[in-house]
């Protein structure tokens, strides 16, 4: 019989934080079983969190003691939602003790050794960790990210659209306000408005979106060649991303095979057996008004990615729209696949997850 | 004394027949004498409305009878909030019976012959009214035309850019509920939501802009020659549209040339001294967060274009935010804003302004 | 082995409708096989319906062709969703005909021979069947109701109570869009907006609510014996409808007698085992901010209600908050519970539903 | 001539401090002359403050350097926005230097020398200032309160009604966000959602209402015997808050007397010539929806209090909705109408306001 592992979750009691929990409860190979945060290190969880999903935290948790920042730490495995001040110094120091941290914050994910992972289109790049631990002499530990929520939508929408030779992008997004935590965006400053900045966001969108695109060539990841505009905007949805894109393709393929290239795309095979793993990366909606946030975030348990409105872009070439859940997919979902893509890429020490199918 | 002159409303129950007779009530020239609406016919104002705006209807027009759509009219200058169907048929006929007709309708907006009107911007198109008079046969009468209310401040916002030679935009709207009348946008699809689709507003974008930044020449308007691509999404706020605009400037202006060109934009020096023309046609906000559709609409009595957040875009060139009132700027203060010009240029018959300052 | 019975939709492209085919996606007793409409009749459902609930419509009824509102219908059991008009003849119509109809529609819910069903509260009014098949010469045929949306929490909330006399309830609800169907509540009226008038909602709350709460004796239902005064207001929130509620107990129970009358309330047992109900059909929130609409209306499945905040009401002796999920509690989902309970009761002619405990 | 006289106001950079300053910029008696922060102190106004209202702050005051808390003042009047714990020793410090405080803050509301001014029902309770006064050794000092923002609507509904006896009150309040100051509630709280529960107005409502309606008499307020049980909730409303009240009326008047009692009221005579006075107190709508946050706060300038849907409750007698702007009547408009019944009175020193009509 296979046991579970148990995982470690800094910054539990933030909106990130609960997503994690409320994602492992249940999960098939990992137990949560050590809570770290701040200001609730020492109290209860059930009484230290303000819980902001629906219902109320799971039982399983609710009597986990909190324990502080620099708490040692009994799991190999940890998931960090810390904000980025935090992560900068408590990740690495983590991970050279030998724990393995899987991390939604932005703190390393461009250093060249951190893999910037989305199984479903760069599985690959988790082999950086082999080079990491050369470079830091980290043993069993590991430093893991996944991307910035309204990267996320982006990417995995122009991943399937590599073939084509993606050359320029403009990018607007209409993001929810859960990317911004709890208590985040104040209601006086959004409810019936729009606030057409999003700290941050738009560097984001430029940067992560091509080490994420790149290929694993000789120890290091290759930026994808691609020029990426964005602006970032922030609307009175609670949550889901939507992105608004035009691209130009160098190949200039027919409609009809950009669309067929989204609905062929299954990503890397190994993923697709992943627990967290929805049954398809993407979906692509041909109805003339869709995503949308409320209707489609949820589409494969909120880790599939919804694309709509593809048609002709008069300037780039085509433009659609896309969406994923940015607390799910986009953060705390995504960040759940990495770990369960290092298990069975064998990253995580001597844990061996009980997998229904055979690995090749 | 100057005594003012009786206008007719068509669609005055609807929510722009309601901007209309807001904007009207109290207005120094014009005076509001007759109603017509459809379902409403032959009841009182008050009684027929289901007023949708702040407060109740003005009591200047609540015991007017409401007339029939086919009612003949005593009234010169009659404006229109008929939808497209009905106002295809209805709008030239009531000009070739000698009304002056200013319309919110898409109906005529393209016609060769009909001058789209933004008055700080193109007051000279209104010439064309002569081309109309000959080409149809009417006397007094004229169809005249204002923007689509995702046009405009686009448009606003290129204007005094055209200096710089506008090639390529990329703009991706967020456009307020009023601007699908009433009831228009049901709350079931909208609240804390986005509808990444706005039937037909992406087509207006990407052809009115042109006409209305089109310079008058030899008895017609020569389309300006840009590309433009837009995409067109509600968001769940009450009034204001903003639009996320990427833009390719022929002579790489510096960024301050840019912005000295919008803060130094006086539009015609006629049309700043009439009644509903706001101090300036525009303002350049330097916080990073601005313009913003709840705290920004209502600058210069919803008349004001605000621009915001001017940087560079990797892709184009420079990007920017703009944002103006949709049913104020961008419907019935526009179409008002147009009959006040074409009273100071001797297009409403016999009728003369009281008017502050000489006109040149 | 045991087969599923076919059942037939009423309305089933309206909100309500499709909360029905929701719910009954994968029922363990219930097939749905037949739609029927009014605009939609005669195309495929997956074509006919503007879908507003999350996702896609099931697979399993989108080639399902609509039929018209008068078609012979070859399902015994038939859930209504219809307006109250096309209710008022259709449904008695339907159960003549031998089919078991059960309705969401006000139009019959208040007739002396229809119960109004709350499984947990009142199974026993299910006997008023056999008086309403004698009384109208029914043979398999039979009508029965569900209560209006935002009786629904305020009777569950109260059921619990009546050990201690409830003689006078002042109420105040803050209701859900969804309540309105869809289009339903424009988005101009209610964004940022309460509306403080829900068109007779206050009349049924104050007569479904002691029809409901009454005792089946002696082949009738006697009203129970309270004063209740409703005031109802529509808010925007999505799902769920809120109640305030200030009550007078006959027996001046303690505080904690009341949360105890609250946490013990199980229901009539042979109502706990059926597949759509709730493990517990109320739950008492200790936090004193819920019970929330966003937060708590998914509670148990969308099936339990939440109560919270019981304090001192000076005026009347106690107050508290309750809520329910409108569409599925307080209309579809109570719908289903009433048909499985019909089931098990031997009211659906011969079919023997598969269950998994035996009955007493 | 008459000049302006000087005024400070404290905690002007939070929300309630902005709407003073929005409300003082060109009052035709007092100008802004001092600017009182904590965080913000020692910056210029424009810069420090995160204005939260439409548009940009007046330019009368961005360059006004805001003092610290404890700094010196050189006003005469005072206008305070401090929260409650700041509130507590500055504001009779200040007034025992010999300044008129008119604060907004709930520090002092119940103290038996400190009127709660609501100038249309209670004027004479400013000779609470001459008690006061002499209790506490000041001289030309004063502290004048208005009451909470949500008791304000209820107390000006009430007001009218006491000819009739008002012996029960049950109240519910639909409370919009700008109550909560800014940043205040959490977007991911309060949007499409509802909040139960607002800290500590319940009490406020119970208590403030029972002084505000007593009578002065023999050197103090005598409270106004009735029964106030109140329950408050947040909902998604950016300015307005909105209250359902049952009452109980000792000498059961007709429904039309009681609408009568309304639109006759006409408050205090020396008060409706004040300024910032609204043309009357309040309003009776007839409309069955009315009144709305949305569409009726803003009548009178935000200084109107509006009334509507009276009908019976089969409880207490009469039941009805009332609404005023919580920021503008309910927080700092009042507090400056305060100000205005204290020139007039005599409590400002030797300030003699400019008043067009003679006194009585």
């Amino acid at each position: 019989m296979h046991s579970k592992l148990d995982v470690a979750i800094l910054g539990a009691t933030g909106a990130v934080g609960q997503r994690f929990i409320q994602l492992l409860d249940g999960h098939p190979w990992f137990r949560v079983a050590e809570l770290v945060g701040k200001s609730s290190a020492g109290k209860k969880y059930g009484e230290a969190v303000n819980w902001v999903l629906d219902g109320n935290p799971p039982s399983s948790v609710t009597d986990i003691v909190v324990k502080p920042l620099d708490a040692k730490l009994d799991s190999l495995l940890v998931f960090s939602a810390l904000p980025k001040e935090a992560a900068v110094d408590r990740e690495p120091q983590l991970a050279s003790e030998g724990h393995v941290v899987c991390t939604n914050a932005s703190a390393h994910r461009m250093a060249a050794d951190v893999p910037l992972l989305l199984p479903e289109i760069n599985a690959d790049h988790v082999s950086l960790i082999d080079i990491q631990r050369a470079n830091r002499g980290w043993d069993t530990g590991a430093l893991v990210a996944n991307s910035n929520c309204t990267v996320m939508p982006l990417v995995m929408a122009l991943a399937p659209l590599r073939q084509f030779g993606i050359e320029r992008v403009i990018v607007v997004s209409e993001q929810a306000i859960s990317g911004a935590g709890y208590p985040g965006v104040a209601s006086l400053d959004i409810i019936a408005n729009v606030i057409p900045y999003v700290p941050s966001d738009e560097d984001k969108m430029e940067t992560e979106s091509i080490k994420m695109l790149g290929a694993y060539s000789d120890a290091r990841v290759l930026p994808y060649e691609m020029l990426v505009s964005a602006t970032c905007t922030r609307v009175p949805v609670i949550d889901g991303h939507l992105v608004n894109v035009s691209i130009d393709l160098a190949s200039k393929p027919a409609i009809d095979d950009v669309i067929a290239a989204w609905e062929g795309y299954t990503g890397d095979e190994r993923v697709a057996m992943l627990p967290s793993a929805p049954e398809r990366p993407l979906q692509y909606l041909p109805q003339v008004d869709r995503p949308q946030p409320r209707r489609d975030r949820n589409a494969g348990g909120g880790m599939m990615t919804s694309i709509g409105r593809l048609r002709e872009c008069t300037v780039l070439g085509y433009k659609f729209a896309a969406l994923s859940h940015n607390t799910i997919r986009g953060a705390a979902g995504s960040s759940v696949l990495n770990a369960e893509l290092l298990a069975v890429s064998g990253y995580l020490h001597n844990f061996q997850p009980e997998v229904a199918v055979a690995l090749p």
